[in-house]
């Protein structure tokens, strides 16, 4: 098969990749393999990190490249991603940044904390409410982003709303409903969330052990 | 006039965008304002950093997005910044994910010591010494990487190598000999950096004083 996909389909970044193909209408095969092992390190990512991904004779890793490469390579199949006019694809292009600089890099703390949690019955908050407070400063420029135009980048669905989607997903999923408000408590961001949640592509991402069963 | 570049040209993020339209041949304004204001945040960038860049209807911000926008709008002038195949493409877009997740994250930590360095008398440099043994690291990737190619993408100079020069630059500046040798003991790396270094988008940003001088 053209597309594989190296990388558990738990992880938000390889699920980034599975929405870009689903939304262009593409098949892929799926490869869970020791992503820290040498054999990975030498031959799909030197990093150690998923996902890597295969294509014929070009292996990528670094999730938003690959994405991009699709995006790319199927350009005129499924969603256009990169927006329709050269203002658009530029302004996809600065949150694809911000997503990268500003919303994730403060989710590793809140994941460190998340992971502590589940294993401590006295967890103290502190650290994770503080890191939450930062988020939501940033979240508040999403979501006066999002009272003025449908999408990050306008009127259409972009590369730049699809890499926040697992990742949201996750958060909804793992954070209690208190602190679920950081979403939930803003009405454009919600609405963004929930829109993104309904598009076939995430379905098939959100449900991998009915879709995924024949790639394993 | 056109480009407009908001922040300081000493600023390696605000270089990179000199570099990229230098690179097009292309002229530009540069604007020094408090990236701290609230005017600012209205209007620039609602996160406080620069570089901010307007170019007619369009303002942008996050360095590699104004980048992206100028490679795309200039696309046949000047140097091409994306490689002359998919593949090469595909990959200055891999090493442009790497810089912000592998190369450029730790420096914060480096940064952070240069700093304190810079007004203790007695300062520890075993924090600064860790983060530089993970960078090193990461460069081995690198190394390995210019060791079977030229460039980052393969045999032409894109956006990917152009956006690690400002930073490596501060680098061999500011740190001793002995530290230095983080670059100047991997001699692929090393060469890659003395061909950028030789560049005459480069020459231009190097030399601030005398080439921007009509521009405040």
């Amino acid at each position: 098969m053209a597309n594989t996909i190296f990388g558990s389909l738990l992880s938000p970044f390889v699920q980034t990749v599975a929405l870009t193909l689903y939304e262009k209408g593409q098949e892929f095969e799926s490869v869970v393999s020791d992503y820290k092992s040498a054999e990975y390190k030498a031959t799909l990512n030197p990093f150690g990190k998923v996902p890597s991904f295969k294509d014929q004779d070009i292996t990528l890793y670094e999730s938003k490249a690959i994405a991009r490469y699709i995006a790319n390579k199927y350009e005129g199949q499924g969603t256009p991603l990169f927006g329709t006019t050269p203002h658009e694809t530029a302004l996809a292009e600065q949150w694809l940044e911000i997503h990268s600089h500003h919303f994730l890099a403060p989710l590793n703390v809140i994941g460190e904390e998340l992971r502590k949690k589940s294993t401590d019955p006295n967890f103290d908050f502190t650290v994770m409410d503080t890191a939450l407070a930062a988020q939501g400063k940033t979240l508040d420029v999403y979501e006066a982003r999002l009272s003025e135009s449908k999408y990050l980048a306008g009127d259409h669905y972009t590369l730049a709303d699809l890499v926040h989607l697992p990742i949201f997903f996750i958060l909804t999923v793992v954070l209690d409903e208190e602190r679920r408000k950081i979403i939930t408590n803003r009405p454009h961001l919600n609405a963004w969330f929930e829109d993104m949640k309904s598009r076939p592509a995430w379905k098939k991402v959100e449900q991998p052990s009915s879709s995924y069963t024949n790639n394993y």
